[in-house]
């Protein structure tokens, strides 16, 4: 059974198993101040190519949602998501459990527009009703969907006019940047974003996450935050010394590119036999609309997961790939299809 | 520079990277669901020879104290903690974070005894005051002591005469039931806390703490509580791999035994050279009383906290040994005091 | 200018402020347990023909709610509501700062009905998502529908079934039990909720709310939760005597029906110049559909709330009618709409 | 049994009643915007001589700090203490329950002196433990002690310097400001605290405090706090009427100075039978320390509170006057006690 039902199903790409090997062994101080963990900070400042930033490491997503969340706002001070939006529904209420209530907008393709953020704001108008101040996005969405700079560039103005805080979830940043779709670089997230993560999980890390906080009011006393929130980790090298790893050289985007490449090998054959797709995906996460019939018997071989109902004979699957997908698998599941088809 | 500031300062024993290496390329499930997860849970189960108890995989003790405790209080429900106590004052206001009262009892080894708690009950009287519920111990206390299979056993009835939930705080526990004045098993854990947890990071871990829950009112949904608070690791197995490993055979109470041992050597040393100790402790912590003069010699060869003001000229410092700690260091650090004694 | 805005225009119904003065200068004791306050407790329980509930008294809904709501939930649970819910949108994320998300639930007619829950469980599978554990439903309506003894029934069997327990907000109850096409007693109440609240604010009292809470599971410590919460007045004799006066009689039903008769005049005149109605209400809110050039005319005289656009000409207006609503006043804005018309 | 249990035994000034009579039936906005609201604040206003402050009304104490409180700090940051405050113990964990450690330092007579804040201060250190923000005193204190003026700007430059809020509960304050040992002003608290309240519900009012929030930065939004608490009642006007009555003149602090002269001769009398004191209190609350036989014959016929045990065969028992207390009982209890000496 070959599993694309995610991107966390193997542990990590084996030069990080490498450099924790190598590292071992030394004495250095815990909490995520020892060398590796600085240098790894050092590092992401270069790629992002600002010094006024500050990084914090975490060990997962929703843990860096609810602990960046929970600082940036006060308690009156509402997330406003898409109706796809991680946090909305699939952290178990981790944003209300620190007390901030999260507004729906319903959007096609995963994506908040200035308009869809404008009419959340419209419908919040005193004191009886919370007060939107954070507009949480992801990159890719959770559909696979990822922002062009222009997209970003009218959100983030629009939230600037609107002192409202922009916030997004890169647990697969990789896959976004690396899409052949994508013209964005983690500078401009930089520039345009208040506060932004780059997932490792999700791409070839053992665990981790790295918050980068762009703006100077969201980041006073933020280690006191992580550490009531469970979050500074003991040995916090080991995740310094991942990222150190992955940013060292182009380590992390090229297994993202790989990814990507296998998502689109996948994508383009199954579209090639016909089948159409729920949305537009141009990352890691692919969506094809297949017989129920067919899914069945691609489920006796491959691990994914059924996504939505199309209709009384179709639905629609999510194939997700991997730093660690191998090609053979890909064109094996193709070769399945087709003949299925 | 050689340090013995803490148990944490190095990586994870060799076999754990070992078996993270074996295992690495594998596709598994996430969440904790894949298959060395569930061998590590029913590897534990064995050693505390119990069906009845449920074990969740945390990635440090803060994260798992603060998901334990709200999952098992009621928003009026408070802690009783000696004033020692790691949730009392080290975790940032964790606990009160989810909502509850940490109630300090002043006590002189760290260990809280039945009429300890009994005077936190008498004082809380009625419905203008917090209700004590949850009685938190370490073992060893942040102090080194440890608790004794009598007065666990005491502490144990008194809490289920009053209805009170009794959790015991692991971080170090490997070095507790490896000390050479214990007189508990695993199996006696699982019969007189209602939770408890193993730690790992602080006893050869790259990370993970493994909660053990034994009553069975505060078994149920308690994967919920995990997710919201950021504590279901994607790669699960990070953790599962290394409890296996740690519990396959002996090795989590051979590492705590070599931590004990070093400790021993320092204090058995230490004091005989007419140095008093701070606490008796006869865990991996040694708290012994030095000249300030002597103490700062020592701080530039050797890294390790000072711990509290004696009087004007003497002070006691903390000495942290772990199962990477060299017998060598442990030797030199004895000659110099030695020389300077 | 003669206000149709709220039920909470004017003071107090002579009666009970009558019975504070007759009170005022006897001592009792503080915080709900004087003698007026056990007294109201006693008539209540009478009232609903049972000895098996619980009573508190609370100064206001959104306090009855959040209180009530965060007691009866543990962490991980959510409350599932109608889109119209007072909670969901209206009570400023009071809810999510106890820690609880509100899942809201699309409805025509501001009812929720068993298929309505069925749907939000079924949208909730498993640990990655809140676990739906409360059904809040208002009546009447925050749209001045009711719901009929076998809706109530239907409603309340497929909770049981489901171990979700059902909350009534009762703010408006007197009119929703007053009305012409209610079925239901307080009695019916108790039996077929876990909890509901009589509202006293919008019906004649000062302030005050009583709490019933029917399901014995959800009692214990309730008071603990009122402290914590700054729900315990002081003077609790305030809400215990306007109780008692509003039961002692017919008082509590009497007050009701006149505000509800004073909003079938509107409806019926309304109506009859062939105005509709944005949703059928048959308690003391109006929603007329008017046209937007008199809508403007009526403001320079009369004070209301304008509900909702339905097209570019024409809006709904909410017209709310109480206790002190004054047949003359009534009568006017009927004349006046009609020379408009 | 003629009680001096506390100031709460009693409904209110015959003269706060008649203002709720005379306004009754008038139409007015809910939720603190109607025009007996704002013409207290501007009295209030006027009182403190500033403009620079915000004014807004709660039904009790307890509210009062838990909304004030969790408004005003971050998440991180906590609440100092002295052992004595109301919020530390008898308000069952209220602000504990909004997120915030309470910090105790221990004081002998209720008051916290600037080294006491530093204590607290200097006690934490990092990251690791919370942050302390804000300064919670109480005047007069819970044990009938009062701050000078001195007193009170040395520690409001403390906390300047270290940049802490400083907050007063004023649940007492009329007596306080109403002693004869008192040299401070409304107008003093208005510059020299962040936040205070004026307490309403001990003086004479059914209900009733009035946050004063003097320090620009706390003020935002803070409406919405107060709903998010259910501390917005619909019938605001209920609290607005009631302070404008007792500041529309002196009544205020007539009602206090009433008190206190109660107070005083139930002080000076038993001073002069011989007894002593648990504590200095030149404010409505007195703790003579008596034998316990006598107490016993006492409690016959008077109520009141044993406070503390002071040996085998003494206690100290808490005597509370009031603005309803009256001189007869008063010399009444006097006899009975000369009677028993």
């Amino acid at each position: 059974m070959y599993s694309f039902k995610n991107d966390y199903s193997e542990g990590a790409h084996p030069r990080i198993l490498n450099a924790l090997i190598e590292s071992n062994l030394e004495q250095d101080d815990g909490y995520g101040e020892d060398k590796y963990t600085l240098k790894a900070i050092e590092l992401l400042k270069q790629r992002i190519n600002s010094n006024n930033i500050d990084i914090h490491f975490f060990s997962g997503g929703t843990q860096t949602n609810l602990t960046a969340i929970s600082a940036f706002l006060r308690p009156h001070e509402a997330v406003i998501s898409a109706n796809t939006g991680h946090v909305l529904v699939h952290e178990t209420g981790a944003i209300e459990a620190t007390g901030h209530k999260v507004i729906s907008v319903e959007v096609k393709d995963g994506k908040l527009k200035p308009n869809d953020v404008k009419g959340a704001l419209a419908a919040h108008t005193d004191e009886h009703m919370v007060k939107p101040k954070l507009v949480y996005i992801s990159n890719p969405t959770e559909i696979g969907s990822i922002y062009t700079k222009s997209e970003l560039e009218k959100l983030s103005n629009f939230c600037r006019e609107n002192k409202l805080i922009l916030f997004m979830d890169g647990a697969r940043l990789g896959s976004a940047l690396s899409s052949e779709e994508n013209d964005m670089t983690l500078e401009d997230l930089g520039g345009l974003t208040d506060a932004f993560y780059i997932g490792g999980t999700k791409n070839g890390a053992l665990l981790g996450e790295a918050l980068v906080i762009c703006k100077e009011s969201l980041k006073e006393d933020f280690r006191f935050h992580m550490k009531q929130k469970g979050a500074l980790l003991a040995k916090g090298r080991l995740i310094g010394i991942q990222f150190l790893e992955l940013f060292s050289d182009n380590l992390y985007f090229d297994l993202a590119k790989h990814a990507n490449k296998m998502a689109d090998l996948l994508r383009k054959n199954i579209s090639s036999m016909g089948y159409e797709f729920l949305v537009h995906s141009p990352s890691n996460q692919s969506f094809p609309i297949l017989p129920n019939s067919i899914i069945e018997k691609l489920q006796e071989k491959y691990a994914f997961y059924l996504w939505s109902k199309i209709d009384e004979n179709n639905s629609s699957v999510r194939l997700v790939t991997s730093w660690a997908t191998k090609e053979e698998a890909v064109m094996e599941f193709i070769e399945d299809l087709k003949k299925l088809t």
